[in-house]
């Protein structure tokens, strides 16, 4: 039976972030079947990531989102994030983030190709959580990023 | 039987952003019965949200609020946030905060505008949820906004 | 049989609210029985106003604090906000706070004026959630202030 | 039979503090037993004292615990303080919190004295919640502070 | 039987803590067991503690992560530790938080030397919490520093 994965996003982010992360992990494995949900806005992840665990089966969830770049953007990223977290912690299940903040990237084409990279680049974290735990553990402490270039371990 | 829909807001706002929220409800769908709330201010959002869910039978509530443009209003508008959260993952239902600070608008004129247009359109979100929530999918990643204008999509 | 009213004060606050906010209830209404609870300070307040409500059957409490004026006591009223958020969430009963801050009075009389106040008016709104909840909402989006003036509506 | 009243302190902290509130505490009453549990720092407070309450059935803990003048440490402080207050949230039990930040104090001497005092004004706190809750009652608003001098009513 | 303790670890860290910790908990006992779990990032920690905590039995965790050094980053580790403080409330056990912070260290070399050196120092920690607490006792309030040097008594 295929493990279900929740993939949720947001109509106020600026790319489909969601597309490129079933894209890689449809690439990646034909043992999961994927439950996406889109919401308004990034406040409401945390539940909708919940829903999907306790209401739908999902063993794991992708949550999307795109801050904007003013303060009070920070402030909604903050609050969605400390929601990310107890929603995984009352679950006892992950919940990959994969926050892009608009003022990451220098203009619309790189905010587009930043969020679908770094989408895709934890689509693979969600596949090696799942079913390569040991590659994980094999790159702990090498510095990975996802998105912009790996900073590599500190000591050469 | 018809869905129940809260609205709960606040006599510290300066605009009754209950009255636009439910006008438009009503006009989307007759499916619908709305149970309107007013407390004193936002933190007293939350408690409200989620006692309107767990003994009213609400699916879905709407959180209508307005904080001031002080620094002290910014961190009781974080409180109340992030007791919207917990209200959510608690009870496993969708709360739509609709908050609107005084300062985004340039005078009491735009603020009365600005804010009934933000109830409107984050209505019209709650619709989606609850009947069409292919539309919202439709729309993953437009850089949709809710008040002023949309962002749009990063990459044109 | 009478509703009970917690009202839980501090040793720390420099203005005794907790006498005028009890005043007043007592003379909007005898259908109450307000129980008491004097604690050190502001942090000790959240866990206070849950016994009463779990254990003494305190229908709605009132949290009457006054934060100092530095950074560190700021913070201290940001944390005992937090806490009395969440004490309402786990109660599903209201808690009004009723925070004074020590620097928005110029003198120590305008701080004992506005203090009791805001304590009454506080009181005022304990007795309308529990006996008149229409009057909150005919005013709602009024903008409505407690201590201070009202800000009154956003349009004239 | 004896009320059990936990002690939590660090390693972390500069000055032992568990003493100077354990030896007021028995010379305020004989009618308490103290367990005394001592952890790392901070932020492995929290757990401690609802492990004492949870576990080994004490009624009440003191927090004792000591910032350094950092920004970084006041960010652990803040963590520490809410761990504090949800603790006391789940439980329903007091958690009195003494925490004494490093930069309080003008040297070493003066940081040795303030945390001795504040342990111990705390821990004659801690007997009148058990014990006297009258005396709190009586000094509701009178500016009660902990260390240093007390802050007096607003009102002469 | 061995009393079960985690360590939790992630790819982001430029320097592998885990291992540092683990050949220190082996070298002082050999009454525990090990589990290891290498997750992407210091937000993935608190619900990995949960998990092995609450799933696979371990009596007590680590939690190893190296926040970056931008402002991004801080939230971020706030956040982590938020969590981390909520999974150890949820299951009455400890989770030590070892933290780096990048701009810790002047570069790499003495990033990898200070990573290593907490960990080691931790990882006791965790030995003494398990089976020697009197250690900790007769050390409160000592100034014990984990890496760096300790800060000592507050009074020579």
């Amino acid at each position: 039976m295929a493990i279900k994965v929740g993939i949720v996003d947001t109509t106020f982010a600026r790319v489909d972030m969601a597309s490129a992360a079933i894209k890689k992990l449809n690439e990646l494995t034909s043992k999961i079947e994927i439950i996406r949900y889109t919401v308004p806005g990034m406040k409401d992840l945390p539940v909708a990531c919940k829903k999907l665990m306790d209401e739908r089966g999902c063993e794991i969830t992708m949550a999307l989102g795109m801050p904007g770049g003013k303060d009070k953007d920070k402030v909604c990223a903050h609050e969605a994030s400390q929601g990310l977290m107890v929603a995984q912690l009352l679950t006892n299940k992950h919940i990959i983030e994969v926050f892009v903040h608009e003022d990451e990237a220098k203009d619309g084409k790189e905010l587009d190709w930043l969020a679908k990279k770094r989408a895709e680049e934890h689509a693979e974290n969600v596949y090696y959580i799942l079913f390569k735990p040991e590659f994980l553990q094999k790159n702990a402490g090498k510095g990975l990023r996802q998105g912009f270039e790996d900073a590599g371990a500190a000591k050469k």
